[in-house]
């Protein structure tokens, strides 16, 4: 508490360490969670007492997130997009099939109409392409200067009959992700500073690929804020076990790794918006990677998991480079 | 839509006319419901298609409201209290049990962390006292200048067998208020303006009343943006009748009369944040009244419904006044 500074800093929404000291005192005060579980995990899990006919109880899995992406409209997508495939998303992670998704919207007084209902549409195309319904909303306006230009918070709701956990990473298993990193975090940044490059966003809906490998998966997360770094130091220290990265099978592309050279931003805290890391028992690879690479042929194995603790790189000389939870400032208002 | 000026105003978010014609806008483009079913209501309503073993289907009820209250600490409330409540409010006026709250917070570079954790300590506190636990959150931060102090987006998923719809008024029924209203938006503009009076925020979480009410309800809803007249517009427009409402009978305290006439607000579109309208058969009235009377004995009759089309105010002098869904620029930031 007294590490935390006296008033609220970007970084405390940043995604990294701050962020979680900070939410670590927001659930000490937040004490209440009734019949929930994991509401540690990106979404939170409600039984329903009901059985189904075959005996198996069903479980809603609950989410939200804000987004407050600048710019708006990035090569790729819009600050509509990202909110509907972030919250249908985290749903998919873990192993839940989305059943709705709620919207609610904050405008500044005297955006431009037009702006907005393009932001709807693109969201509409997602709900339409992923086959997940915008079922209910809230739209508030804020006086000319109190908000910039337009935050959106999007909830969803999914059911499942097992959940995948984030803290489910066993020795013996391989790491896979489902295609390239740091797309995202790149493509705004570029478009914020005005700098040409090929990358798009990889913002994208998760919840069709997921359905069909879901049952595989060991532990499932997607990297956005904090990237690979947050996801994996969180996953390896829940599930009490080692990752070990192989730098020859990095998920980057050059232009990805070149760019945040550039910028000075380390690559394994970039986020993504249409990505999941999964650990995979080494039986199922080959399964996994067959379903994944009919939407994403960069989908690959990136490392593997052993008894201990920490996560690390293993360099293509053969030294072991610990990779830490983010701690330096991350760039802010990526998601 | 050419009606709808090219840039969204303020009162595109008041909860009045203009409200509505954006929110219009909105559906016509989110286009996609899947099995949902009352999205034009408070929340959708999802048929869970595992029968109970008493054979009645279960209904998720979802819900979402966003608060940008100002100021955020208020005469018996603040922006946290006024959330949660909100969305314990919206899915039990619809008949459900609220099972679970998300909190998604976007806060203002700077603000202090006291304010933060006095906001937090609210939200828990309701949390207790309704018995609905906050299960999963979001919080971003926003550079300094970017956001007006802090954001709010709670949304709500309740359980139901049944859901009251706000469309099922019928010629006979009596409208009953659970207590006394407009004391909400009355307290918080006294305090925006330095403005000295007793009344106090009727913020408070209505989930218990309605649990022991709800079976005797053919139509409910809670008074926040747009008051009394939005409500009773929409749920007699819906409803396919007529509302007549006594004048002697009205559910204002005079300190309320007094400030929003000195003000010159139409009483009828004051917000409320713990009071719901509700549309009784006259058979039941009795119950209703004292259960609700145990919770504030202000609740009573205010009017009733009969065939026909509006809503009216019936005067003391025998007049009929029509009442208006509100057109007028709404006070913003109210909730």
């Amino acid at each position: 508490m007294d590490k935390i500074k006296q008033t609220i800093q970007l970084d405390h929404g940043g995604g990294g360490l701050k962020s979680w000291e900070l939410l670590q005192e927001i659930r000490k005060i937040l004490d209440f969670r009734g019949d929930w579980k994991n509401c540690e995990d990106d979404g939170a899990v409600f039984p329903l007492t009901l059985p189904s006919p075959e005996g198996k109880g069903e479980l809603i899995v609950f989410t939200t997130d804000a987004f407050i992406v600048d710019p708006i409209f990035f090569p790729g997508g819009d600050i509509g997009k990202i909110a509907i495939c972030g919250t249908i998303n985290d749903l998919s992670v873990m192993g839940a099939k989305p059943i709705g998704i709620s919207l609610s919207m904050v405008i500044e007084e005297g955006f431009p109409q037009d702006d907005f209902f393009r932001i709807l549409k693109s969201i509409n195309e997602i709900s339409h392409q992923a086959g997940v319904p915008v079922v209910t909303g809230d739209t508030k306006v804020m006086e000319k200067g109190k908000i910039d230009k337009i935050e959106i918070t999007t909830s969803g709701v999914g059911l499942t009959e097992k959940v995948i956990n984030n803290n489910g990473m066993k020795p013996g298993d391989v790491i896979i992700v489902s295609g390239d990193l740091g797309e995202h975090a790149v493509a705004l940044l570029a478009s914020r500073f005005n700098y040409k490059t090929e990358i798009i966003s990889d913002c994208k809906p998760l919840n069709k690929e997921l359905s069909e490998v879901g049952k595989y998966l060991n532990a499932c997360k997607d990297p956005t804020r904090g990237g690979l770094a947050a996801n994996l130091c969180e996953m390896a220290d829940k599930s009490g076990v080692k990752v070990i990265l192989d730098e020859s099978k990095l998920p980057y592309k050059k232009d990805v790794i070149a760019l945040s050279e550039l910028l000075g931003i380390d690559i394994f805290a970039l986020a993504s918006e249409g990505r999941f890391i999964a650990s995979v028992s080494s039986g199922f690879v080959e399964e996994v990677l067959a379903v994944l690479r009919k939407f994403n042929n960069s989908a690959k194995v990136i490392g593997f998991v052993e008894s201990g603790k920490g996560v690390f790189l293993k360099t293509e000389l053969g030294g072991l480079r610990s990779i830490e939870m983010p701690r330096r400032k991350l760039i802010p208002r990526i998601c």
